[in-house]
């Protein structure tokens, strides 16, 4: 286990919501597990007004209603944390905050100024906070490193993402900025390099000569909750598609990295993401699925529709709904396709990938042996699920599906990190292996500029019923090609049960 | 369901303990299934004496003994069972015979004289028998098919063989003979063509380009108890190599069949025994371990040596262990090794198959990878066990062995029948593909003719304690490969238990 430097980490957008949910309670899952480094202070910067032990007490309330927590070990935790005042667009508004900084430099007797700085605010501020930081020279490296870690959305379109990356890099270099797709955190997306890679079962099929098709599925039970504003900006496209199903998609589709370090293996991400095939009008048509789930009663309640829901406009043509087959234009996946679909107010919440094998060319065996799938099981009930033709027990050589599976929760003392305990530690490890590198979210960017072109057509967006898997179009996607979305439950195993 | 024609079954051997233990259950099991043909008289034929009504409460009772059986239907399978005192031997006897088939005939009005008879004897008489029908004509099949069932062993030799075929080919073609190894009537063992050959995600690796090595295990946890005069003509290699273990690796390496039925399946078996590379005198003396159970303490009970077992000579040198390297000469499986071991007295009874997979080439991710294997389970405990590498959670990209299994009792509403239920009704049914053709026994004789040889060389056994794996020979026979033999336990998924 590697224990990070002594650093400073400094959160932008301090009072917001993800920094309570997400990033404290994963830095005091650190802390707990003596993952963090011997002297660290972590400073949270924002708009409200907070005295140092206000904030430690408003963190501490806010982790003990999430979850169980040793008293003595929150106290020592939240003895780190600070707070600062900031109105983080006013570039004269750092000198107080490089004053705390230095404070706190003399308080643990930092002998280097290393700095991660967390933008945990709306994206509107990602380009001007790296701006104000350079003004105060809190960019400087020479004693002391200094990474920014930017939550997504990374840029609302190609065009923007690009300008974002300029303004940033202004200021820090590409080593210097990890952009989160929390995606990336997670072991089993994680893991698809490891399954692909270090197995001599699975690693030989991984090509266009043994894999039939693929599907990746990224579903969400909730609607859009309280965050309607937003998401009618954004939309699905944007939200999961573009991003996180993307990742995944390259995870499960690059060539294997000449080595395991952040270069080698981003460098394939990159290569991957490169060779999409481009989006053509043609495809656009006949290959894209948009909907917009609408109001239906599930289980006896009554779901509004999403141009109900709080924040959006009666009249939105937000998509809440994506389903797009897709190619990649490498050898290794020339002529296959990967389906790739996700969505808001879908039965279950789930993500996996199946692959779908190619039958065997036996013409007797063949002929009632059911198709083999591999899923993987992204989450929940994070797991491998394989299943296969096995002889029907009786006369004759007919085949019967069974399966045999893996849970991850399985594993014995096996500690899982969450996937933002896992960024926090790498980023102040500086291994930026998990993080987007500039050219693949352009390339991710690239590829969709297209699909968000499409949107704005009036006849693109179809409707869905709550609780249902989507437009019947996006059955369609499939059936023209003889195939059939897989039927993904909560429980990997359990085919019988969904949430609705 | 195809429910046999209407025959008469003779089975030979009626009084012996293999009609108790085995046949008359199977047949029972097959009537309360209704599978039996609507009309069906079963003759039983041997040289003690009994009334039909004797015959019929001493099969009684042995069935009530060994299990569960519904009076009822008991009662009703007994009124098919006929009894006729005959000198197996004595060609006159027959006469009685063909008088009792004729009164059967009449009895249950059968339209055409289908005749199953059935070789429960010891097989001296395997060629006495078919001459004694012929000579009186109960071979004739101008009114119904006549087949000869055959236990095993089928020669003692590739000569014996031989001459075995030679004059039961006087008096019945090959397509009317029916050669035993109930290892064939096994699901599982039937299931590795299902499993090879319907899989898009097995089939492909089927072969040297994916598989490293190959490990085919017949473990006993038993002696040769009260069968210490037979076994000693006979030894391991004769009793349990020669015919079910080649004939699971004929199931394992053979091509795929151009059909299923009984011809194109065993030409395919019969062509890969056939490709077995030949034993050198090299091969005997570097790839070859026999060894010997010697007296130990096994879990505080002294367990006798070999030598001391009730109609052993003491002095005896034949082996109830052994382990063989061995190759194939097909395109499929050219430079890849087979390990095929059997032996008395090991540590549990199981039979099953590994397959061992190759690493994948990756220089990294393969380093610290598992070895995959594929475990095929023959008995106890069918079922599948596959290990593979999955990404062990944490910082990097270390893999850790995990695995998935599949087990038969886990299958819901199937009835399974048992290799004698299996056997005698595709014998019934006329289907031959799960007997041994002379071609392939004699493919196995001949592959096994020099170790026969062999073993009469002073320095060619080695002892082993009961309730271990074998000599250590054994072990440094895949250990000069840089390999292990797995570890089987009684359970397929527990390493920890051994019945010893």
């Amino acid at each position: 286990m590697v224990i990070p430097e002594n650093s400073r980490i400094v959160i932008f957008g301090a009072s917001g919501d993800l920094t309570y949910r997400k990033l404290i309670p994963a830095l005091y899952h650190l802390f707990e597990n003596n993952q963090m480094p011997s002297s660290f202070a972590i400073l949270g910067a924002s708009r409200t007004e907070y005295s140092d032990d206000a904030y430690r007490q408003k963190l501490k309330n806010s982790l003990t209603e999430q979850e169980q927590t040793d008293p003595q070990l929150l106290g020592a935790f939240c003895e780190h944390l600070y707070y600062q005042t900031l109105n983080t667009s006013d570039v004269d508004d750092y000198t107080q905050l490089k004053r705390r900084l230095g404070q706190l430099d003399r308080h643990y007797n930092f002998k280097r100024q290393n700095t991660l700085f967390y933008l945990a605010t709306p994206p509107s501020l990602y380009d001007i906070i790296p701006g104000c930081l350079a003004a105060h020279k809190l960019n400087d490296v020479t004693n002391g490193w200094k990474r920014l870690i930017i939550e997504k959305p990374f840029g609302y379109d190609l065009r923007s993402a690009k300008s974002l990356d300029i303004e940033i890099q202004k200021h820090f270099k590409e080593q210097q900025i990890y952009r989160i797709d929390h995606y990336l955190g997670k072991e089993t997306v994680q893991n698809l390099l490891v399954f692909r890679f270090a197995n001599g079962i699975f690693e030989p099929l991984w090509n266009r000569n043994f894999i039939d098709y693929v599907e990746i599925t990224g579903a969400e039970f909730l609607g859009v909750e309280e965050r309607g504003g937003y998401y009618d900006n954004s939309g699905a496209v944007r939200d999961m598609f573009q991003n996180h199903l993307l990742q995944v998609l390259a995870m499960v589709a690059m060539e294997p990295p000449a080595a395991i370090n952040a270069d080698a293996i981003r460098n394939e991400v990159s290569n991957v993401l490169n060779c999409l095939e481009p989006l053509t009008d043609e495809c656009l048509k006949n290959d894209l699925v948009l909907g917009q789930y609408t109001e239906s009663m599930v289980k006896g309640q009554l779901l509004k529709s999403y141009r109900n829901e709080h924040g959006v406009p009666k009249d939105s043509r937000t998509e809440t709904y994506v389903a797009l087959k897709m190619f990649i234009e490498t050898p290794r996946w020339q002529g296959i396709p990967f389906y790739v679909r996700s969505g808001k107010r879908l039965p279950t919440r789930v993500t996996e990938v199946v692959i779908h094998l190619k039958r065997t060319p036996h013409p007797v065996f063949a002929q009632n042996a059911p198709g083999n799938k591999l899923i993987i099981r992204i989450q929940p009930d994070e797991g491998i699920l394989m299943n296969f033709g096995l002889k029907e027990p009786g006369a004759g050589f007919r085949a019967k599906s069974v399966s045999m599976n893996f849970h991850y929760d399985s594993l014995e003392n096996i500690q899982m990190l969450t996937a933002y305990e896992r960024l926090l530690l790498d980023a102040l490890n500086g291994d930026a292996t998990l993080f987007a590198r500039t050219d693949a979210v352009e390339a991710c960017w690239e590829f969709v500029q297209p699909i968000l072109n499409y949107k704005q057509a009036p006849q693109s967006l179809f409707g869905y019923a709550c609780g249902t898997w989507g437009p019947k179009e996006a059955d369609a996607l499939l059936r023209q090609d003889g195939r059939n979305w897989r039927f993904p439950c909560k429980n990997l195993t359990n085919t019988d049960y969904c949430e609705l």
